[in-house]
């Protein structure tokens, strides 16, 4: 931590600062340059977040020299983690696709979709059954049902499972089911979610919240490692900007950025990102180009139909040349698929 | 709902379209002009909600007429809603100032900010109990023992409490201590959440999220309200924006617009939006002036040692101080306070 | 400047960026801390402003500790400027309002407007001659008529005239007909046009970047003083954000915040900000109350008529009416009007 | 142009909004639904383009059918642009490569550096002689000079000049020296230079303010076009965002969706949209993957000593490497290189 005082600070005001310092278990080092008299704190100053130096007297200025967390960090772990998902490594030399409906809406339905993206190469099936909806009037998701209607469609087609979670009481019921549990953006600083789910092992998907910075978001992966589950993957899945044109924009520089700060593997979601399925196909391409882990695909066979997000969800054959011309851009880039 | 199709839609798109809406029990009415062709519908078009119109082959744009919400619009109920919270009425003429400390620390701080804010003109105690902390490492709040020291200060001081919520699981207890259900920035879209305390009357101040749109608010409000519970007070507390050199931006322009919109009273935090003590005076002032109905401020008798938010707490002199000043705006612009 | 040191930088990292630093003029204060290598930079750091050290091998980050502006900083000039316009002050205890069009559009219309404002209690007219406009079919502005229009308005009223440039090569005219330069949001950063105004005494009304930081906002500023030119109001005129319920969010955080950081005077537009007449008044007054030193208002006789922001044009009634209570709202804050 | 009225709209309001579309040569087509009443605009709906509609009494809102835009539009002609700039095509299959110093500093540097950008593939130099700074501290570029140094460097290695301008005055000397004219990111609302750079067919570079949303970038490129330059790139260079880990945040989702809407060329800037020079190679591989017609990279032989944005220049032998890697991703997609 680095205190830099105001020009008109006191010799008090520096004492005050560093008797607090001492009283925490830290040193100070005073430096007097030419315009201001700047303190460093020397020993572990992470027992100075949350402390307001910045209000002590005399102070203009508080700057952290380390990263405030611990697990998730490269410096702590050097090599890539690799998450084992039923069988399928994500954080690998391969890039792992998770595609399936939005929504999970009817059996048949639910099984068509992941038969049809198993035959495309996707290695993992997604779909909702709990969804989170901006309006109390949209379809809600089918629940505990939607759940089973995924395990049906694991049983057919060997597809490991991911789907979301909104509420820490239905976890019971949702580790029996699925294979990897989804936080979603909105819940991504739900915290008391965090730590639940910290307290198993099962793999979670962790969503970047739509206006979530870096720092925050890697914040929230340690909320669920410092309770013990390693097994984290980070989801890029859009911010909000200013821009309206499409539903979010698109933040594939958090790709390499992660991967530079972070040993979690970096999963992109482009359909929620666009909102548009037009959009979807150039937006998968560049994640993959960019290092992406993985991606999040959503995929409808009647997207007029689908009870939600069809917008942006791609038709099986769509899917399908998607699926190929993503693993041309893999080879590229050194990539397997 | 509007519909326009592109320059090089055909009879058949229309037809697709319009036989779409006729399953769904609307009508349209289709409008030929110089360069596009528009289909206007009849009906109520809250069923199209979550219907991807625009995959329809031929659809350029889709754009509703009616607001996506009902209960709390202004057009639902036209005079002001007035929330009674022990006593004390939000949403009439007089400001309300909700005061304490971000977080409930220990009982004979807790009851002295209490008696401390209540000389100075408060009504209402705020407090965390349940603290929603960015870092896993930092001070998670009190928990039930808190909510039991904010008793004791209602004990004290008269004052009706209000405390944030982070887990439906703890609200069985919180509905026995607490007066106002908080609702944080960060749950403002924990769906279950607000389902939940929306199947209580007790009153409920839902904040605003740090990206959320006053469009997505007004849905979270229309989540508690359509559950049964209409004692919802809306909170301006910040949005995310680029600039970093205060915690959030105070989007007091939110004020006018939400009341031109709800009849739900507006209430204000100016301490978490800036984040540092020096700028609340102003913007507290500026939201009295621009309407506000209420204003929830951080007060604390040792700011250098809060073991939250330290930087944003006014010291009970300095809130004395504004609570005059308050006055004068608050009569300025013909609210009593 | 505080240079961090990855723990992995070698004892020749750091000898390297000590001898860039030497030759440079500067000298270096190493400190060996638990965890990393801090390097302190003693001497003038500006001369540092624009030196990438942070590609130099082995540094983990790099912080300034001096603000990057030197003659706006309130540690260069204590006392608050108080700019002169044809003799009316800007930037002591009243709070001084500019009204007027958006655009002046015919000579009866500009004169009725600008007397009708005076009455009101106005002290500069406001209007466009020169119109920055998104789109190239829209209403351009009258040019040098439009000036010479403002300049009869004048006349007839006595009220000094501040008006937009766009172009450098228009200024002769300009400055003979306009008693303050406006620079508009779009041309913050035209630094050509600064230089430009920085080189004589006129007084500059410096609108902040739709989407510009404080700090850039005051290195514009200090653009125009460094050429000579003291006589600078800054002026918030709303930032773009994610809302798009209102035109831009109009950020009255930033009030206070400039007042700690520069002597100069800072005005309010609430009607650029908000974009619709009906949220110009409560805006008005909470700049008011937040410690703006003047505003800038757009009247219209017309509104239904206007060739430009009719949609946020206060009719002179209206304008009359609001002209009463800010005054009310300036003196509960201890302000003249 | 459809236009909302409110529930308690008079008969009259919808007659005076009618009969002012009248008068303006426009037809109405009145719509009465079960909760509003609807009012479509037939003819030409750009001559209400700026006219307050929304201010008339009665009104609830005012959305657009068409585009504000014509010239730029893929209505307006559905090939795809291509720009010759000295014999290399932009925007047709090859993705074309411009590469370069970000200030031009000294006759040798440049020159050496055109050479070895040459020899890795790189079509076009690019190179900055006049240079917008945040700081007027900070290098301003050499000007004059910096064109010759730039002319030199073409007339070694054949490659075309891209500079940018920063003012209308210095034109004339621009057209003779540079090969197309670069509008930065600040000046893209500078109408004044859009409209002067639109009179001449030397072939310009559009970048993307830094919060420009897709409508006001297209409408910027309107300018140029609407007066008889048909030869526009645009250049997306990252926007501003929340996320402050890297300069800006890099919207490749705007490479489909322009395409989408418009025929003209897309380049992407991915050294200044980062600032980061380890971020550059994977965001200009994204880039190509998105659809890409070009890029625009800084190449610098002695980054720790640049006078400007050091940090995100890569050294000759990382772009050479990137070539490589980018003729990879660019084949992937179908794209020479």
């Amino acid at each position: 931590m680095i205190i830099v005082f105001k020009p008109e600070a006191s010799e008090q005001d520096i004492e005050h600062l560093v008797d607090r310092l001492r009283s925490l278990g830290l040193r100070s080092q005073i430096s007097r340059g030419e315009e201001r008299i700047v303190v460093g704190v020397i020993g572990d100053e992470r027992v100075l977040q949350g402390q307001p130096l910045s209000v002590f007297p005399g102070v203009e200025s508080v700057t952290p020299i380390l990263a405030p967390w611990k697990m998730v960090s490269r410096e702590f772990q050097k090599q890539d983690s690799v998450i084992d998902i039923g069988g399928v490594q994500v954080g690998g030399n391969r890039v792992v696709v998770m595609a399936g409906p939005c929504a999970v809406e009817k059996l048949e339905i639910t099984v068509g979709i992941a038969q049809s993206v198993a035959r495309s190469g996707a290695r993992i099936l997604r779909g909702g059954a709990y969804k989170p909806r901006t309006s109390p009037y949209s379809f809600q998701g089918l629940g505990q049902e939607g759940l089973e209607f995924l395990t049906a469609a694991r049983k057919e087609t060997g597809l490991p499972v991911v789907s979301e979670i909104l509420d820490a009481r239905d976890l019971g019921y949702f580790l029996e089911h699925a294979d990897v549990i989804q936080i979603g953006a909105r819940n991504m600083q739900n915290f008391e979610l965090l730590k639940e789910v910290g307290s198993y092992d099962k793999p979670v998907l962790l969503k970047r919240g739509l206006s979530a910075t870096i720092k925050e978001f890697l914040l929230s992966a340690e909320y669920i490692m410092s309770r013990g589950n390693q097994n984290v993957m980070l989801c890029e899945r859009g911010i909000r900007t200013f821009e309206s044109h499409y539903r979010n924009t698109l933040d594939l520089t958090a790709i390499p950025a992660l991967q530079e700060l972070t040993h979690l593997p970096v999963i992109v979601d482009p359909s929620h990102a666009t909102g548009k399925w037009n959009l979807v196909a150039p937006m998968a391409k560049a994640a993959v180009a960019a290092g992406a882990d993985g991606l999040l695909i959503e995929v409808h066979s009647d997207p007029e139909c689908a009870l939600c997000d069809g917008e942006e969800s791609l038709k099986p054959s769509r899917f399908h040349d998607l699926m190929l011309d993503l693993q041309k851009v893999a080879r590229a880039v050194g990539r397997d698929m």
